[in-house]
């Protein structure tokens, strides 16, 4: 972890150059530090992916609204003021991507922070390595 | 929110019309009414997206059994009777959609509702404003 | 439940043989027996969906490195070392099957379980049935 998934409706697939914007939030995730300048999230476990919905149905389904849901689950234990900046940074690095298609569509954009509370937890990589020289 | 994911065996995607109980569900979700007659869920937040897995095995993998869950992730807060409400409607039109296909395919549905306990929620959208009117 | 779900970037998916995987867990999943030799779930709600993700970034996003994410998600009330030997089978099985994979391939692998703490719980199946004689 970091998690970031994104779901959201395949009718703005085409538009929403999501390809762009996973590598720009893994780039804002992997650039936070805390107040001692270190790293929040470790570089090698932070991903981001992102599924569009082919069938889908936003409010009172009337018209072809659309919708993008950033969920993130972190591991536990990280005060609340750097949750609220990684956060922040996600919707405001979210919100610059979508300024010109949320100009002309009807859209939602919602941010969600979970601190993943599992009871197993293992991993096998050699991911880590790589960012821990 | 509500946000509601469909996900499914893609095993029976030509059959499902999933387009269909989008719309539908979306629409069970909008029309809810609490004790005092006011939405149960905000209609601008509601959002219903369903992903067919392209690779899936049920029970034992034996054959290619079906399967349909639903998870709708709410706001905390809300009354005992009131997720009972929600999830009996979801299941009830669910089990409409799908009880012809129910009839000649091995298939489970599950219906669960999480209240989200996010450490972290913000939205940007357009959408509110159209149904706050 | 279970209900396992594997989220993967699509970039390893002409190599992953993901239906393989899914069969060969879901196998894990209902082979797994408790202290008294009774299966630790029930195989009719036993699933396991594969979601390959058509955009994805993964650590500093700067090379083309792949993730492979599972979550289980459980009914809570099983005891600590079950729900260990669980998670470890299903690791070591993800870990046998992407062996060759990689060690040629920059990527992680993270297998986490969920008990699922759902406000509304309700099915309809019939293959409960089929597996209950």
């Amino acid at each position: 972890m970091p998690h970031l998934k994104i779901e959201y409706t395949a009718n703005i697939d085409t538009q929403a150059d999501m390809g762009t914007l996973c590598k720009a939030l893994a780039g804002v995730l992997v650039a936070l530090k805390d107040e001692q300048g270190q790293p929040v999230f470790p570089i090698g476990g932070t991903r981001v992916l992102a599924y569009p919905a082919p069938y889908h149905a936003v409010a009172d389904g009337k018209q072809d609204y659309a919708f993008v849901y950033l969920n993130l689950r972190i591991a536990a234990g990280r005060n609340d003021a750097i949750k609220k900046v990684a956060g922040d940074a996600l919707l405001a690095r979210t919100k610059a991507h979508f300024e010109s298609l949320f100009s002309t569509t009807l859209m939602g954009i919602t941010v969600q922070i979970d601190e993943g509370v599992q009871v197993y937890d293992a991993k096998h990589s050699n991911l880590h390595p790589l960012f821990n020289k």
